[in-house]
């Protein structure tokens, strides 16, 4: 039993109690991760959370993959590295002048390279057809997964595991859907690598809310001035 | 000054401290809102929240637009009525035999009848071009606002404020630019009325982990037999 994780079956989960405001304020994707396995009931208990989430006309629609399979792990992780080498050169030469961006790059670098040894993936899916159009179908659709992903991805936080939400291993959906064995009636949304991290939560910056709420309309800008 | 609202300046808001995995557990779409005042002290608090959410590549290519102008919530309550006028229709002859649905579809009636007289609407955008392929573009890219309205609805549930996710006043995606000033670089992504609930929340009930979660590949719910 790793130190942060359950250490009692009786009410809740150590962490999972965290206060909301703090989770928020220290989520970050987490990408270093060690090999110390991850629990069972721990997993069980983040994916009860994820399920809290809303979902369009309460469609429950979703559909989670949890892979340990060092054979499903190791197709994955090929599919990843294939993407990250177009993908990673790219944003090299894009963000030179960035040193964020580029350690930011290097943890994905640092993932796609350890990809195999993530003690665990779990892999949100949406069940339906997804339809092309009107732009608003599309985003119902994923306004039926992403919430979910937030309540996982805030659930790993407060009980300390590591966590980030990455796409690029689906890149190539057809590729993606066979190693999970998906029907074509059900697509993967996203990727979450998940285990032990090597480093530590805590708060993040972000662009002042000032920037980017408007009143009323677009770009007015009235909270600035108050 | 609202009873439940913020009472100090100092530290956290009360609420915000709210138990991670309690304010999950009891988050629900809340549609029927009394027509109080929302504090704007609050509401800032909340989109601060919204803006610790992740984004891809932390591109935090988001705008939220917080509208309390009648002038532009009437416009909205249209669009949103037309849409609903055809989509109740639908719903109620699909689901004559859920009476859980019918429900549903009484409040989202209720929310239609009484859009103008919603305290704030809350409407989250993301900037920049969306790829209409692969499909992993497109769900990276809702998976860059979809983690901030849920961080925002949480916040929201945690300081007692009634909050939903929709969609449906964006049908009709240009009129909407329209009426929010949106430039043609700015994708809206839902609507968020938001004000102080006439009803409560409180736990939920949702499909068992043990029908959505698939250990290694698709279909093998081992979880079942655990």
């Amino acid at each position: 039993m790793h130190p942060e994780g359950r250490d009692n079956d009786m009410g809740v989960t150590p962490g999972l109690d965290m206060p909301l405001d703090e989770a928020m304020r220290t989520q970050r994707a987490i990408r270093r991760l060690k090999t110390d396995p991850v629990d069972d009931a721990l997993l069980r208990e983040l994916l009860e959370l994820a399920l809290k989430a809303p979902t369009g006309s309460n469609a429950q629609n979703w559909e989670f993959i949890v892979v340990r399979d060092p054979a499903v792990k190791a197709k994955l992780a090929r599919f990843n590295r294939r993407a990250f080498s177009l993908y990673g050169r790219i944003g090299r030469r894009a963000n030179q002048n960035d040193p964020k961006m580029l350690r930011l790059l290097d943890a994905v670098q640092w993932q796609a390279d350890h990809f195999e040894e993530v003690p665990v993936l779990v892999i949100p899916c949406l069940k339906g057809a997804r339809l092309p159009f009107p732009s608003v179908a599309v985003t119902s659709y994923y306004g039926s997964i992403f919430p979910s992903i937030q309540n996982f991805l805030l659930g790993a936080r407060a009980v300390g595991l590591g966590a980030a939400l990455i796409t690029l291993p689906l890149w190539n959906v057809i590729a993606a859907r066979r190693a999970l064995g998906l029907p074509w009636s059900v697509t993967p949304c996203a990727v979450i690598p998940v285990g032990w991290p090597q480093g530590r939560y805590g708060p993040t910056t972000r662009r002042p809310i000032e920037d980017v709420v408007s009143i009323d309309r677009y770009g007015n800008r009235a909270w600035r001035e108050a």
